[in-house]
Protein backbone atom coordinates (compact mmCIF):
# COMPACT_ATOMS: atom_id res chain seq x y z
CA UNK A 1 0.00 0.00 0.00
CA UNK A 2 1.17 3.46 -0.55
CA UNK A 3 1.80 5.22 2.68
CA UNK A 4 3.03 8.67 0.97
CA UNK A 5 1.61 11.59 2.90
CA UNK A 6 -0.63 13.70 1.15
CA UNK A 7 -2.60 17.50 1.67
CA UNK A 8 -6.45 16.72 1.40
CA UNK A 9 -7.96 19.20 -1.56
CA UNK A 10 -12.19 19.59 -1.79
CA UNK A 11 -12.08 18.86 -5.67
CA UNK A 12 -9.33 16.97 -7.29
CA UNK A 13 -9.05 17.29 -11.24
CA UNK A 14 -10.38 13.51 -12.51
CA UNK A 15 -6.81 13.53 -14.98
CA UNK A 16 -3.52 15.58 -14.83
CA UNK A 17 -1.55 15.78 -18.06
CA UNK A 18 2.68 16.95 -17.12
CA UNK A 19 4.50 18.52 -19.11
CA UNK A 20 7.80 18.03 -17.66
CA UNK A 21 10.06 21.04 -19.35
CA UNK A 22 13.19 22.76 -18.85
CA UNK A 23 15.41 19.84 -18.58
CA UNK A 24 17.96 21.26 -21.27
CA UNK A 25 17.72 25.13 -19.54
CA UNK A 26 18.60 23.09 -15.99
CA UNK A 27 21.80 21.21 -17.48
CA UNK A 28 22.90 24.28 -19.02
CA UNK A 29 22.72 26.29 -16.03
CA UNK A 30 24.88 23.56 -14.16
CA UNK A 31 27.12 23.69 -16.77
CA UNK A 32 26.42 20.25 -17.88
CA UNK A 33 25.65 19.57 -21.56
CA UNK A 34 22.42 20.04 -23.01
CA UNK A 35 21.23 16.15 -22.81
CA UNK A 36 22.10 15.25 -18.82
CA UNK A 37 19.26 16.39 -17.92
CA UNK A 38 17.07 14.19 -19.13
CA UNK A 39 18.29 11.27 -16.65
CA UNK A 40 17.77 13.59 -13.36
CA UNK A 41 13.99 13.77 -14.91
CA UNK A 42 13.26 9.96 -14.15
CA UNK A 43 13.15 10.25 -10.36
CA UNK A 44 10.51 13.08 -10.33
CA UNK A 45 8.63 11.32 -12.44
CA UNK A 46 8.00 8.42 -10.24
CA UNK A 47 7.40 10.66 -7.20
CA UNK A 48 4.79 12.51 -8.88
CA UNK A 49 3.13 9.37 -9.76
CA UNK A 50 3.12 8.32 -6.14
CA UNK A 51 1.76 11.28 -5.06
CA UNK A 52 -1.29 11.24 -7.60
CA UNK A 53 -1.60 7.48 -6.59
CA UNK A 54 -2.03 8.48 -2.97
CA UNK A 55 -4.20 11.26 -3.72
CA UNK A 56 -6.64 8.88 -5.97
CA UNK A 57 -6.02 10.63 -9.14
CA UNK A 58 -7.76 8.21 -11.56
CA UNK A 59 -5.43 8.80 -14.84
CA UNK A 60 -2.57 10.69 -15.42
CA UNK A 61 -0.86 11.82 -18.88
CA UNK A 62 2.93 12.35 -19.23
CA UNK A 63 4.57 14.59 -22.16
CA UNK A 64 7.81 11.92 -23.03
CA UNK A 65 8.87 13.22 -26.27
CA UNK A 66 7.60 14.49 -30.01
CA UNK A 67 8.62 14.22 -33.03
CA UNK A 68 9.76 17.97 -33.47
CA UNK A 69 11.70 16.87 -30.24
CA UNK A 70 13.60 14.28 -32.54
CA UNK A 71 14.64 17.22 -34.59
CA UNK A 72 17.58 17.98 -32.10
CA UNK A 73 20.81 16.62 -32.12
CA UNK A 74 21.45 12.92 -32.11
CA UNK A 75 22.70 12.99 -28.44
CA UNK A 76 20.08 14.50 -27.14
CA UNK A 77 17.40 11.98 -28.89
CA UNK A 78 19.32 9.16 -27.27
CA UNK A 79 19.19 10.61 -24.07
CA UNK A 80 15.49 11.66 -23.87
CA UNK A 81 14.17 8.06 -25.17
CA UNK A 82 16.88 6.33 -22.86
CA UNK A 83 15.06 8.18 -19.90
CA UNK A 84 11.68 7.46 -21.32
CA UNK A 85 12.71 3.41 -21.61
CA UNK A 86 14.11 4.34 -18.13
CA UNK A 87 10.79 5.90 -16.71
CA UNK A 88 8.91 2.80 -17.93
CA UNK A 89 10.99 0.34 -15.94
CA UNK A 90 10.67 1.99 -13.17
CA UNK A 91 6.91 2.40 -12.99
CA UNK A 92 6.32 -1.12 -13.83
CA UNK A 93 7.53 -1.70 -9.92
CA UNK A 94 4.28 0.05 -9.09
CA UNK A 95 0.52 -0.22 -9.60
CA UNK A 96 -0.60 1.66 -12.76
CA UNK A 97 -2.24 0.67 -15.87
CA UNK A 98 0.50 1.86 -18.48
CA UNK A 99 -0.97 2.93 -22.06
CA UNK A 100 2.13 4.46 -24.07
CA UNK A 101 0.96 6.77 -27.41
CA UNK A 102 3.36 7.65 -30.21
CA UNK A 103 4.28 6.95 -33.56
CA UNK A 104 5.32 3.76 -33.70
CA UNK A 105 6.20 3.84 -37.54
CA UNK A 106 9.27 5.66 -36.93
CA UNK A 107 12.88 4.23 -36.05
CA UNK A 108 12.58 6.89 -33.45
CA UNK A 109 10.42 5.13 -31.31
CA UNK A 110 12.14 3.21 -28.86
CA UNK A 111 11.43 -1.00 -29.82
CA UNK A 112 11.83 -1.25 -25.64
CA UNK A 113 8.04 0.24 -25.59
CA UNK A 114 6.41 -1.79 -28.20
CA UNK A 115 4.18 -3.85 -25.64
CA UNK A 116 3.02 -0.99 -23.86
CA UNK A 117 0.95 0.36 -26.68
CA UNK A 118 -1.70 -1.46 -25.81
CA UNK A 119 -3.02 -0.84 -21.99
CA UNK A 120 -0.59 -3.40 -19.78
CA UNK A 121 -1.39 -3.71 -15.76
CA UNK A 122 1.49 -3.43 -13.22
CA UNK A 123 0.57 -4.36 -9.23
CA UNK A 124 -3.34 -3.95 -9.40
CA UNK A 125 -3.51 -1.53 -12.36
CA UNK A 126 -5.50 0.53 -10.54
CA UNK A 127 -4.54 4.06 -11.85
CA UNK A 128 -4.28 5.30 -15.73
CA UNK A 129 -1.11 6.51 -16.64
CA UNK A 130 -0.37 7.45 -20.36
CA UNK A 131 3.13 8.17 -21.44
CA UNK A 132 3.23 9.95 -24.75
CA UNK A 133 6.41 8.95 -26.52
CA UNK A 134 7.53 9.77 -30.18
CA UNK A 135 3.90 11.49 -30.44
CA UNK A 136 2.72 14.30 -32.65
CA UNK A 137 -0.15 16.26 -32.60
CA UNK A 138 -0.56 15.81 -36.30
CA UNK A 139 -0.05 12.48 -36.40
CA UNK A 140 -2.85 11.98 -33.83
CA UNK A 141 -5.01 14.19 -35.54
CA UNK A 142 -4.62 13.23 -38.91
CA UNK A 143 -4.44 9.50 -38.14
CA UNK A 144 -8.05 8.90 -39.47
CA UNK A 145 -7.12 10.79 -42.40
CA UNK A 146 -4.68 8.52 -43.18
CA UNK A 147 -5.99 5.34 -42.37
CA UNK A 148 -9.28 4.89 -43.08
CA UNK A 149 -10.45 2.78 -46.23
CA UNK A 150 -12.70 6.11 -47.38
CA UNK A 151 -15.41 5.71 -45.10
CA UNK A 152 -17.02 9.10 -44.06
CA UNK A 153 -16.66 9.81 -40.14
CA UNK A 154 -18.63 11.91 -38.13
CA UNK A 155 -16.69 13.02 -34.93
CA UNK A 156 -13.10 13.37 -34.60
CA UNK A 157 -12.84 12.49 -31.38
CA UNK A 158 -13.80 8.74 -32.19
CA UNK A 159 -10.76 8.68 -34.40
CA UNK A 160 -7.81 9.95 -33.81
CA UNK A 161 -4.53 8.35 -32.71
CA UNK A 162 -5.07 9.15 -28.68
CA UNK A 163 -8.65 8.18 -28.78
CA UNK A 164 -8.13 5.96 -25.58
CA UNK A 165 -6.86 9.04 -23.48
CA UNK A 166 -9.94 10.83 -21.69
CA UNK A 167 -10.54 14.70 -21.69
CA UNK A 168 -7.97 16.51 -19.27
CA UNK A 169 -9.04 18.23 -16.00
CA UNK A 170 -5.59 20.03 -15.30
CA UNK A 171 -2.24 20.68 -17.32
CA UNK A 172 0.63 21.85 -15.36
CA UNK A 173 3.73 22.39 -17.04
CA UNK A 174 7.44 22.85 -15.35
CA UNK A 175 9.58 25.35 -16.68
CA UNK A 176 8.23 28.61 -16.59
CA UNK A 177 6.55 28.46 -20.12
CA UNK A 178 2.93 29.10 -21.42
CA UNK A 179 2.06 27.21 -24.27
CA UNK A 180 0.79 23.79 -24.87
CA UNK A 181 3.68 22.84 -27.55
CA UNK A 182 1.22 19.99 -29.06
CA UNK A 183 0.15 18.15 -26.19
CA UNK A 184 -3.13 16.61 -26.93
CA UNK A 185 -4.99 19.41 -28.72
CA UNK A 186 -8.39 17.46 -28.66
CA UNK A 187 -8.07 16.29 -24.54
CA UNK A 188 -6.86 19.92 -23.68
CA UNK A 189 -9.97 21.61 -24.96
CA UNK A 190 -11.25 22.42 -21.55
CA UNK A 191 -8.34 22.06 -19.52
CA UNK A 192 -7.15 24.62 -17.17
CA UNK A 193 -3.52 25.20 -17.13
CA UNK A 194 -0.81 25.68 -14.78
CA UNK A 195 2.76 26.47 -14.86
CA UNK A 196 5.57 26.31 -12.76
CA UNK A 197 8.28 28.54 -13.07
CA UNK A 198 10.88 25.79 -11.51
CA UNK A 199 12.88 23.60 -14.34
CA UNK A 200 11.82 19.68 -14.54
CA UNK A 201 14.90 17.84 -12.57
CA UNK A 202 14.16 20.59 -9.37
CA UNK A 203 10.18 19.29 -9.24
CA UNK A 204 9.27 19.34 -5.55
CA UNK A 205 5.82 18.16 -4.30
CA UNK A 206 4.68 21.53 -3.51
CA UNK A 207 4.52 22.53 -7.09
CA UNK A 208 2.04 20.23 -7.84
CA UNK A 209 -0.27 20.76 -4.38
CA UNK A 210 0.40 24.82 -5.18
CA UNK A 211 -1.70 23.93 -8.72
CA UNK A 212 -4.43 21.97 -7.23
CA UNK A 213 -4.75 24.23 -4.34
CA UNK A 214 -5.32 26.61 -7.67
CA UNK A 215 -7.60 24.26 -9.33
CA UNK A 216 -10.42 23.68 -6.88
CA UNK A 217 -10.76 27.80 -7.00
CA UNK A 218 -11.39 27.27 -10.86
CA UNK A 219 -14.62 26.44 -11.99
CA UNK A 220 -15.67 23.70 -14.47
CA UNK A 221 -17.81 24.96 -17.64
CA UNK A 222 -16.87 23.01 -20.53
CA UNK A 223 -17.07 25.67 -22.49
CA UNK A 224 -20.98 26.04 -21.75
CA UNK B 1 -4.21 56.82 -41.44
CA UNK B 2 -3.96 55.51 -38.10
CA UNK B 3 -2.41 57.85 -35.93
CA UNK B 4 -2.51 56.42 -32.65
CA UNK B 5 0.12 56.00 -30.25
CA UNK B 6 1.25 53.15 -29.51
CA UNK B 7 4.82 52.19 -27.63
CA UNK B 8 7.45 50.16 -29.77
CA UNK B 9 8.06 46.45 -29.47
CA UNK B 10 11.19 44.62 -30.29
CA UNK B 11 9.39 41.39 -31.52
CA UNK B 12 6.19 41.51 -32.22
CA UNK B 13 3.51 38.39 -33.17
CA UNK B 14 2.62 38.00 -36.23
CA UNK B 15 -1.11 36.66 -35.46
CA UNK B 16 -2.83 37.41 -32.37
CA UNK B 17 -5.57 35.75 -31.11
CA UNK B 18 -7.83 37.47 -28.36
CA UNK B 19 -10.55 35.70 -25.89
CA UNK B 20 -12.40 38.40 -24.52
CA UNK B 21 -13.87 36.47 -21.22
CA UNK B 22 -15.77 38.57 -18.50
CA UNK B 23 -19.03 39.70 -19.61
CA UNK B 24 -21.38 37.74 -17.73
CA UNK B 25 -19.43 38.31 -14.15
CA UNK B 26 -18.43 42.25 -15.14
CA UNK B 27 -22.13 42.24 -15.03
CA UNK B 28 -23.07 40.29 -12.40
CA UNK B 29 -20.46 42.82 -10.37
CA UNK B 30 -22.51 45.63 -11.47
CA UNK B 31 -25.69 44.33 -10.16
CA UNK B 32 -26.74 43.88 -13.86
CA UNK B 33 -28.44 40.78 -15.80
CA UNK B 34 -25.28 38.69 -17.23
CA UNK B 35 -26.75 39.14 -20.81
CA UNK B 36 -25.86 43.11 -20.22
CA UNK B 37 -22.43 42.75 -20.89
CA UNK B 38 -22.34 41.92 -24.07
CA UNK B 39 -22.88 45.41 -25.83
CA UNK B 40 -20.18 46.73 -23.56
CA UNK B 41 -17.33 44.74 -25.28
CA UNK B 42 -17.79 46.02 -28.76
CA UNK B 43 -16.07 49.26 -28.05
CA UNK B 44 -12.65 47.42 -26.26
CA UNK B 45 -12.54 44.84 -29.37
CA UNK B 46 -12.74 48.02 -31.85
CA UNK B 47 -10.25 49.58 -29.30
CA UNK B 48 -8.11 46.56 -29.68
CA UNK B 49 -7.76 46.48 -33.20
CA UNK B 50 -7.22 49.82 -34.16
CA UNK B 51 -4.23 49.12 -31.45
CA UNK B 52 -2.80 46.11 -33.44
CA UNK B 53 -3.53 47.47 -36.72
CA UNK B 54 -1.00 50.92 -35.24
CA UNK B 55 1.41 48.32 -34.65
CA UNK B 56 1.37 46.45 -38.07
CA UNK B 57 0.23 43.52 -36.50
CA UNK B 58 -0.52 41.27 -39.50
CA UNK B 59 -3.38 39.09 -38.53
CA UNK B 60 -5.92 38.70 -35.40
CA UNK B 61 -8.58 36.64 -34.35
CA UNK B 62 -11.18 37.33 -32.39
CA UNK B 63 -13.18 34.42 -30.20
CA UNK B 64 -16.35 35.68 -30.75
CA UNK B 65 -19.11 32.94 -29.27
CA UNK B 66 -19.05 29.04 -29.79
CA UNK B 67 -21.94 26.00 -29.74
CA UNK B 68 -21.27 25.22 -26.82
CA UNK B 69 -22.21 29.18 -25.66
CA UNK B 70 -25.68 29.10 -27.40
CA UNK B 71 -26.53 26.18 -24.69
CA UNK B 72 -27.21 29.34 -22.01
CA UNK B 73 -30.27 31.12 -21.84
CA UNK B 74 -31.71 32.16 -25.31
CA UNK B 75 -31.68 35.72 -23.77
CA UNK B 76 -27.96 35.74 -23.15
CA UNK B 77 -27.82 33.87 -27.03
CA UNK B 78 -29.42 36.84 -28.78
CA UNK B 79 -27.78 39.45 -26.91
CA UNK B 80 -24.15 38.03 -27.61
CA UNK B 81 -25.12 37.07 -31.74
CA UNK B 82 -26.24 41.02 -31.83
CA UNK B 83 -22.82 42.15 -29.99
CA UNK B 84 -21.01 40.05 -33.21
CA UNK B 85 -23.88 41.85 -35.83
CA UNK B 86 -22.24 45.10 -34.50
CA UNK B 87 -18.83 44.55 -34.19
CA UNK B 88 -18.82 43.63 -37.86
CA UNK B 89 -20.89 46.71 -38.75
CA UNK B 90 -18.16 48.79 -36.56
CA UNK B 91 -15.16 46.76 -38.48
CA UNK B 92 -16.59 47.62 -41.91
CA UNK B 93 -15.96 51.47 -41.29
CA UNK B 94 -11.93 50.29 -40.77
CA UNK B 95 -9.32 48.86 -43.00
CA UNK B 96 -9.57 45.15 -42.27
CA UNK B 97 -10.08 42.05 -44.43
CA UNK B 98 -12.64 40.34 -42.45
CA UNK B 99 -12.80 36.49 -42.52
CA UNK B 100 -15.90 35.18 -40.22
CA UNK B 101 -15.46 31.27 -39.35
CA UNK B 102 -18.44 29.16 -37.84
CA UNK B 103 -20.79 26.55 -38.61
CA UNK B 104 -23.36 28.39 -40.34
CA UNK B 105 -25.66 25.35 -40.96
CA UNK B 106 -27.71 25.85 -37.89
CA UNK B 107 -29.80 28.61 -37.52
CA UNK B 108 -27.86 30.24 -34.81
CA UNK B 109 -25.39 31.44 -36.82
CA UNK B 110 -26.33 35.21 -37.21
CA UNK B 111 -27.76 35.72 -41.02
CA UNK B 112 -26.49 38.92 -41.01
CA UNK B 113 -22.84 37.66 -41.03
CA UNK B 114 -23.07 35.22 -44.29
CA UNK B 115 -21.79 37.56 -46.39
CA UNK B 116 -18.27 37.26 -44.66
CA UNK B 117 -17.70 33.78 -44.53
CA UNK B 118 -15.67 34.48 -47.62
CA UNK B 119 -12.75 37.17 -46.89
CA UNK B 120 -14.35 40.84 -47.59
CA UNK B 121 -12.84 43.94 -47.52
CA UNK B 122 -13.03 47.29 -45.95
CA UNK B 123 -10.94 50.04 -46.48
CA UNK B 124 -7.37 49.35 -48.14
CA UNK B 125 -8.16 45.78 -46.36
CA UNK B 126 -4.63 45.94 -45.00
CA UNK B 127 -5.01 43.88 -41.74
CA UNK B 128 -6.75 40.28 -41.43
CA UNK B 129 -9.23 40.06 -39.15
CA UNK B 130 -10.69 36.83 -38.40
CA UNK B 131 -13.80 36.43 -36.05
CA UNK B 132 -15.36 32.97 -34.56
CA UNK B 133 -18.81 33.30 -34.86
CA UNK B 134 -20.60 29.73 -33.82
CA UNK B 135 -17.58 27.87 -33.65
CA UNK B 136 -17.01 24.89 -32.61
CA UNK B 137 -13.41 22.88 -31.93
CA UNK B 138 -15.47 19.72 -32.81
CA UNK B 139 -16.98 20.80 -35.86
CA UNK B 140 -13.43 22.56 -37.40
CA UNK B 141 -11.82 19.47 -36.97
CA UNK B 142 -14.63 16.80 -38.20
CA UNK B 143 -15.19 19.28 -41.12
CA UNK B 144 -13.45 16.89 -43.14
CA UNK B 145 -14.27 13.99 -41.63
CA UNK B 146 -17.81 14.62 -42.60
CA UNK B 147 -17.65 16.64 -45.75
CA UNK B 148 -14.85 14.53 -47.79
CA UNK B 149 -16.34 12.48 -50.32
CA UNK B 150 -14.07 9.00 -49.35
CA UNK B 151 -10.91 10.09 -50.37
CA UNK B 152 -8.19 9.66 -48.33
CA UNK B 153 -6.43 12.45 -46.83
CA UNK B 154 -2.96 13.09 -45.53
CA UNK B 155 -2.61 16.19 -42.91
CA UNK B 156 -5.62 17.51 -41.12
CA UNK B 157 -4.22 21.39 -41.15
CA UNK B 158 -5.22 21.45 -45.47
CA UNK B 159 -8.60 20.32 -43.95
CA UNK B 160 -10.13 21.61 -40.94
CA UNK B 161 -12.90 24.05 -41.31
CA UNK B 162 -10.59 26.96 -40.24
CA UNK B 163 -7.71 25.86 -43.07
CA UNK B 164 -7.73 29.60 -43.63
CA UNK B 165 -6.71 30.62 -40.63
CA UNK B 166 -2.80 30.59 -39.93
CA UNK B 167 -0.81 29.77 -36.93
CA UNK B 168 -1.92 31.93 -33.97
CA UNK B 169 1.84 33.26 -32.13
CA UNK B 170 0.22 34.86 -29.08
CA UNK B 171 -3.04 34.51 -27.23
CA UNK B 172 -4.39 36.84 -25.22
CA UNK B 173 -7.20 35.77 -22.78
CA UNK B 174 -9.20 38.00 -20.44
CA UNK B 175 -11.33 37.22 -17.55
CA UNK B 176 -8.52 34.80 -15.46
CA UNK B 177 -9.23 32.06 -16.49
CA UNK B 178 -6.50 29.91 -17.50
CA UNK B 179 -8.00 27.58 -20.95
CA UNK B 180 -8.43 27.86 -24.28
CA UNK B 181 -11.80 26.78 -24.19
CA UNK B 182 -11.80 25.01 -27.38
CA UNK B 183 -10.44 28.31 -29.06
CA UNK B 184 -8.92 27.19 -32.25
CA UNK B 185 -7.31 24.11 -31.21
CA UNK B 186 -4.83 23.83 -34.70
CA UNK B 187 -3.73 26.95 -35.03
CA UNK B 188 -3.15 27.03 -31.00
CA UNK B 189 -0.47 24.55 -30.88
CA UNK B 190 2.71 26.55 -30.43
CA UNK B 191 0.28 29.94 -28.56
CA UNK B 192 1.81 32.00 -26.15
CA UNK B 193 -0.61 32.04 -23.41
CA UNK B 194 -1.49 35.02 -21.61
CA UNK B 195 -3.80 36.09 -19.01
CA UNK B 196 -5.45 39.41 -18.00
CA UNK B 197 -6.98 39.49 -14.57
CA UNK B 198 -9.63 41.53 -15.92
CA UNK B 199 -12.95 41.36 -17.20
CA UNK B 200 -13.22 42.34 -21.33
CA UNK B 201 -15.86 45.27 -20.87
CA UNK B 202 -12.82 46.72 -18.29
CA UNK B 203 -10.55 46.39 -21.32
CA UNK B 204 -7.24 48.56 -21.41
CA UNK B 205 -4.75 48.92 -23.87
CA UNK B 206 -2.20 48.46 -21.42
CA UNK B 207 -3.24 44.98 -20.77
CA UNK B 208 -2.38 44.44 -24.28
CA UNK B 209 1.05 46.58 -24.29
CA UNK B 210 1.88 44.18 -20.80
CA UNK B 211 1.02 40.65 -22.99
CA UNK B 212 3.42 42.29 -25.91
CA UNK B 213 6.08 42.95 -23.29
CA UNK B 214 5.86 39.23 -21.85
CA UNK B 215 5.62 38.14 -25.40
CA UNK B 216 8.97 39.73 -26.59
CA UNK B 217 10.88 37.67 -23.84
CA UNK B 218 9.95 34.60 -25.00
CA UNK B 219 11.62 32.12 -27.49
CA UNK B 220 9.98 30.76 -30.72
CA UNK B 221 10.57 26.91 -30.26
CA UNK B 222 7.75 25.56 -32.59
CA UNK B 223 8.13 22.58 -30.39
CA UNK B 224 11.61 21.45 -31.62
Amino acid sequence: MNSLKVPKFKRLPRHVGIIPDGNRRWSTARGLPKHAGYKYGIAPGLELYRICHALGIEEMTFYGFTQDNTKRPAEQTRAFQRACVEAVEKLAEEDAELLVVGNTDSPLFPKELLPYTKRVKFGRGSMRVNFLVNYSWNWDLSYFYKNNNGQKGSNIVEHIASSEISRIDLIVRWGGRRRLSGFLPVQSIYSDFYVVDEMWPDFKPEHFFSALEWYQTQDVTLGG
